[in-house]
């Protein structure tokens, strides 16, 4: 949570409403040839009207220059501290696809793999095995019983699964079989604390066992490669600490796992966003819920593709949704990014991402549009640490009593 | 080093190579009849036109309000938390005249000092006694034999002399036998700590053989007085975390010594800038070396003496400098600053520095001019902790790699 002690006891419970869109990737770069970033080239009047009577700002999702995955730069927007709460790998792809992770749970990352006689991996993909036969093999891992653990295979895509394991004293603090390059063998699983060693035992068990059922079954692929071995961290109660009613509404199984882990209430909808819109306007009457985290992902997916065009036009269409959100008539919306993805990256990138927070409270900057120049230098909020967010969202909301005498 | 455990995890080698320009003292304040700081004064196209296709913002050294001596503001720079790190006056005076400091040794800065029949300090400073005189005096205490220690005594400037103490257990952990102020006695030296008795005692067997010494030739002084006792701390290694192969060139020692402490290769170089330049041109085809610290001292120099047109001038010169180290092509240039020096002030200052990083993904910004004001108010970096600087400039290397999944 917010490296601020006396959270708790300045947060209030209110009856105001709180939307918080989500755009993932929001912020971009320039185009060098016409030095428009993907959000001053778009056609967004209804962002750029709403920022001119917003607070607005830009937050830097973990320090300058550190690029985040998905899963620190939701976090942060959460107001978790994402380098003292890191998701690991395992756990992440594990939310990713539904997978049940519980408590001490560990959840790691698998390759189906190809190796010769010698044992060497020579195909660290196993021929891009298809979906479908990923989830014939992984039936046949499902088989596998090693005393006193359950190792729980659930299929991801191509030749991608996810194991979580279960059982007494099970430990993430082991190391990976995948030795992440072809021409080395699959390595053994060691404890790296003595917590581990039962653990480091049961993969090795495991990987073995899964061996000789694929020799049998006569499959492209021949042995496994586990890596990101990781259980979920002890995390705060997002409801608990904000005396809030969150519910969270992303089509993308990851971001609902990630919500969920905090204690926020994952509303059951469809993919698209038109669908995850249909389910906040129907629980927004209801006054069941005094915040709604909602997640957009196309920009985020244009950028990744090093698509200038195309997150143009995700930003476009993103801009489109934002009448009919402001028809709910929450107390207090926010928009805001988890990183930016500039489509010159064709990746993540550290760069600050704008933020606004429209409420009775926000000032007025007649000169603002939206986007990640102006933000910076007009915005009354200023650059902040995306992990402080939360903070402002609430105070917006008058959700927070005064700090000290 | 940076506040963030998981540094090393995410850098990366790669081909790309860095030159990081330190200004000393680049920052200024106005000139209250112009309004203009010493960098808006100056006549510097280079770095103006290299400001408008750079990364700008501004930098603060420690905290708003704190003024760093050179060791916290390079310190800073290099990514090394300043406060955590704080190296001592000693070992700081120590390295800055190439006096040898190993391992645990304590390093202390001495003056020559007068006192009265009654051994009451009568002048901290001998009668500003001369470089020579301090020389000559400095090998009467060479003499001394301390047994269990070593003393190594170097002269300085004027009245000035560090003493390194070497031996089994020696400690830094012991008060200060001058008394900062005259009227006062020489002071006995206590350890603060159980690990300061013998140094401690060692001091005081020290100062008195000294007296005996200095009485006997006669000099204008007749005592020795011992503050800042302080050894080098643990540092982490700049090479190994950031994974570059860094050379630094300076031609004053204490920017030397500092580099050297943090692991960096010290080149062979001359006192002048142009001496560095050259050096910098001769390596930098090498391909040897993938980052370059580059020092350049006249700017805090004439902002120490308060004289606002040759800080302007020494601005002018450096930006004389920038054709040829852009000739070089480096991927990543940096030019940064470890503390303001206004001459309005005629010392350091607190004030937020400028600095820029130049790469290939660089963003542009027309309207920019090299200056604290436009830096701050345009610049797409905005307002940064200097120790987050490294952060962003590995980043604009390609040096590192996503953080979380």
């Amino acid at each position: 949570m917010i490296d601020f002690p006396y959270l708790q006891s300045i947060t209030r419970k209110t009856s105001s409403k709180i939307i918080m869109l989500v755009a993932d990737g929001l912020g971009g770069m320039q185009n060098p040839q016409t030095g428009l970033s993907e959000l001053e080239a778009a056609t967004i009047p209804n962002l750029d009207n709403l920022s001119k009577v917003s607070t607005c700002g830009v937050s830097t999702p973990v320090l300058p220059g550190i690029t985040p995955g998905s899963g620190p730069g939701h976090m942060a927007l959460f107001g978790y501290n994402p380098i003292k709460y890191l998701l690991g790998r395992g756990v992440l792809e594990g939310l990713g696809i539904n997978a049940q992770i519980d408590g001490k749970d560990v959840a790691a990352r698998g390759n189906f793999c190809l190796t010769d006689q010698l044992g060497i991996i020579t195909d660290r993909r196993a021929g891009r095995l298809s979906t479908n036969e990923c989830k014939e093999l992984v039936k046949l891992l499902n088989t596998i019983e090693i005393p006193g653990f359950d190792f729980e295979v659930y299929p991801v895509m191509d030749y991608r699964f996810v194991v979580v394991i279960k059982g007494q004293g099970v430990s993430h603090e082991i190391s990976e079989t995948d030795p992440q390059i072809e021409g080395a063998e699959i390595l053994q699983s060691n404890p790296l604390s003595d917590k581990g060693s039962s653990t480091a035992l049961a993969v090795n068990m495991f990987t073995q066992e899964s061996i000789k059922l694929l020799k049998n079954a006569k499959s492209k692929a021949n042995g496994i490669i586990l890596r990101g071995f990781s259980s979920t961290p002890t995390l705060p109660d997002f409801c608990e600490n904000y005396k809030l009613n969150a519910a969270s509404i992303a089509g993308y199984p990851m971001y609902r796992g990630v919500s969920g882990l905090l204690g926020m209430n994952v509303l059951e909808c469809g993919q698209e966003f038109t669908d995850e819109l249909s389910t906040l306007s129907k629980h927004f009457q209801t006054n069941q819920y005094d915040y709604y985290f909602v997640h957009y992902k196309p920009a985020d997916s244009a950028g990744e593709d090093g698509n200038f065009n195309a997150k143009v036009k995700a930003l476009e269409t993103f801009d489109s949704f934002i009448p009919q959100i402001l028809d709910l008539n929450p107390d207090v919306l926010v928009i805001a990014g988890d990183h930016s993805t500039p489509s010159y990256l064709s990746s993540h990138s550290w760069h600050p991402v704008p933020f606004l927070i429209n409420s009775k409270i926000s000032q007025s900057t007649p000169k603002m549009e939206f986007n990640e120049t102006l933000f910076s230098q007009l915005g009354s909020a200023g650059s902040i640490s995306a992990e402080h967010l939360m903070l402002l969202v609430l105070a917006h909301a008058g959700k927070l009593h005064k700090f000290g005498p």
